[in-house]
């Protein structure tokens, strides 16, 4: 419509892809959408570390407004001497924290024999960056047929992202929820750099919702607010935020967690934001 | 707070630095403030082509609501056979269409031998990224006391960025506006990758305005309005973007280059989210 | 002695330091060494795709003084609908490849459940670029005894493929090679940037093995002869490299392919440095 | 020849391409040829200090077989509170220390008002990585008719680069040697990561020579030796090199410099691998 095409882009991808599918997918993980105009927020902590962090986080993020809760059981760790996660103790402590407080839960599964105990517990499996391109475990996450947030791959194309979502689709499960969550380049004062035209441009591909990960991609808590914010203004379907009680004392990524306070701040400044938007939260 | 200390940073900067100047600096151009609470948009061509490419552009951004009237006279090319620039008669365009539409006048620099001439007819100067640790260029245009529009380069950090600023301020001129414009990746899709973090990081190290260019970033008139609503929600000062009457007869840039009416539509949407932010556009 | 201290480098690793075990690593595959002043040369095709076609390369690359021959049968790929190998039947055709030439056997290993299956049938497992950070599989491959060829990932830093490394050795499994195989840049015209630089670092970090893929990671066969000489002369322990008999029909990797004559003059070219250099091909 | 065709390159360049000029180009710069089969080594400290520093430096490493000498007058600096070189006093050295050891000088210009002056005392013109894209002064430097040595951006394209050498040539002035000095990447424990598959690809894209700077891209003294041989093994037509008498003293670039008996060791070690490659050092 007197407009030049931007830059051509090849496609891949088939069963995400618009033309194929041109209405936007919902995504329902227990009674919350994902996708149709909400903005859904997940949120908790890095890891979960114990009952009462659990539990202490899952009511104060509830009380500002997330809709999921989100939490570690089994942590990708760079280093094998690092904290890697309670394991099934983790699970079962998030799948308490579901009933008391009614939060869906999402975490992440690492290896193909753990999808089926995963799955025993979680709402939703999220495969994290450096499992973006671990096709086996894609395959069996297809074929659990649970929803599944799929993080891009910390030096993926959009291309490359779509086509693992393409392994999950063709799977049989169509319940893929896409996460931006930043991006490897030479920049050192933020962990990873947040590539928010990611979001829009993977909406303009795809028919999957697209999510971003504020805190994972600046690795600082003073970022993550105003990231969020430019999320939700590039239309984002939602979030999924590191939020700790106790940051000085996480046994992962204290420096990149919000504490309730802030977290709840944040909330607000995004609620005032939805509304013009037409989106809810 | 509570909050663990994000990555810490050095600060190998002075006068730029939040520390040295606590106040955040308000740049005055013409009658145009950036910075203040103000969401300063800038518009026009990539480059000017002729009098009335120029003046149509101008009366349509004016019209839409853009403060200021950007332009190229003198163009940077990757080869030296494209169209560089008209040169001396762009710039006399430039200030003729400030005089019929009233919008104080941003074009780019390229040489130090030029600094005079561009500082007869522009506003504003603008330092590109492929110059942006030009040294000899920061400080004379530091010693023309004329605000500056300095551009990120295009792998620069951030901290490179704030030095290459400091540059300019140790001349003794202290109207120097940051603009993020993408940062080189190995992404594909779009031309360069815009790295919003770098708003709000930028604006707690230093004292100076922050505008972004998601025109130059993304390379994809589509992306330019969701990217542009991503700035302001990360409060950004203003933005710098690329409006053409006729793009697919663009000489550069066309691609990127939004047409008027979508230009019209991207700031009554950008209204929208300013007023409960609490920004003026 | 009378110079700088170079850029400090933390050492988070333990097993895999030189401080751990000052003696470089010697890792025997059958009956060839890798390491102790050998340059050992490992060919075959991307993919194996038939047995004439395996065979004809077994033999030509044996003839031109290749010491191991490597070959996939089961393929990470981009898309799910491309070629994804034969699977076991290659696992079987590069056995019997094996028997008739006498070539120790290296092929890639994707998932945890094929772990043993590969083991059956090769002698050296490959760990991909796309799994290196694949934990559970690193720590499997650590438990079966094989020596393992790991790739570097392809964004991930030299500290961050030696903690991977490090999973393998913490397994009690020491006989790792190190393999770089280029890293994602923003260049486009090669397919990867082949970072030569990390072969004598990763070797003054570590008692590993460290070896290059010049195909992989420039993606053009004209440029694999000189990054192998390139590879030689920076004191690379060996080289692994795409060989196939008639590149123009491949179904993988076709571009980055050497026909057998062209590999047969990389190799005369090799033993021409080698000799002053004294080291053995 | 029975070989597919790599990754097609689009060739925006015309006066730099090996389509215009089939036969390789040999700049002389003073009675040295660079190019021609020659491997050429430009040595010297990164600044130039003192006549003390900077003569100890030139016996050395004329001593050990350099045919130029190399020293920074200007130096470009991040910050503009770093040394910057002693301008013209440095220019006057340089001169003093080619009359005394006949060792033709070059030297970085940054200003194009500078090129007169700098022109006067150099026998060749570096434009340095941040100044690839100052287009006005690469014009300048092409209408001198001095030889340029050109670096690459550090993260500039090879097609970028080209383009840039294309503007010096177009004025007029063939004589440009290209110069690969690593490019901006992710990895932290080397400053830049050195393309060394740039080298045969400029010679296959381009008929102007290629040398390499193993201790800008590096940042670290132990791996200049080992990076250097790679060079000569892929080809390239010479070096630059770091040399400082006391690099624990320097001013600049410490950490990178070799010492003049380090430096020895090294073209000891280039000429035993350069003789069996037919080069002369």
């Amino acid at each position: 419509p007197g407009v030049v095409d931007a830059v051509p882009v090849s496609k891949p991808f088939k069963l995400v892809g618009r033309e194929f599918h041109p209405e936007p997918t919902v995504v329902r993980v227990g009674d919350v959408d994902i996708g149709a105009g909400a903005f859904t927020v997940m949120a908790g902590p890095c890891s979960v570390e114990s009952e009462a962090q659990l539990m202490e986080t899952a009511e104060a993020v509830l009380a500002a407004g997330a809709r999921m809760l989100r939490g570690g059981a089994f942590k990708p760790r760079t280093s094998p001497y690092s904290f890697r996660g309670l394991g099934e103790e983790g699970l079962k402590l998030l799948a308490r924290a579901r009933e008391r407080y009614g939060l869906p839960v999402v975490t992440e599964v690492m290896n193909i024999e753990d999808v089926g105990l995963v799955s025993e517990y979680a709402d939703m499996l999220q495969i994290g960056a450096r499992n973006m391109q671990n096709y086996g475990l894609l395959e069996m996450a297809g074929r659990t047929g649970r929803p599944v947030l799929l993080k891009r791959g910390l030096s993926s194309t959009i291309e490359e992202w779509l086509l693992a979502a393409e392994y999950i689709l063709s799977q049989g499960n169509n319940d893929v929820v896409l996460c931006e969550r930043g991006i490897r380049t030479y920049e050192t004062y933020t962990r990873f750099t947040l590539d928010i035209s990611a979001v829009p441009l993977a909406r303009e591909l795809s028919h999957l919702p697209v999510v971003v990960d504020p805190s994972q991609a600046t690795g600082r808590w003073s970022l993550v607010a105003p990231m969020a914010a430019a999320a939700l203004a590039a239309e984002a379907d939602g979030l999924i935020v590191e939020v700790h009680p106790h940051p000085e004392h996480a046994l992962s990524d204290g420096a990149q967690s919000l504490t309730p306070k802030n977290f709840a701040a944040m909330m607000a400044r995004l609620r005032t934001l939805a509304e013009p938007l037409g989106r809810r939260i």
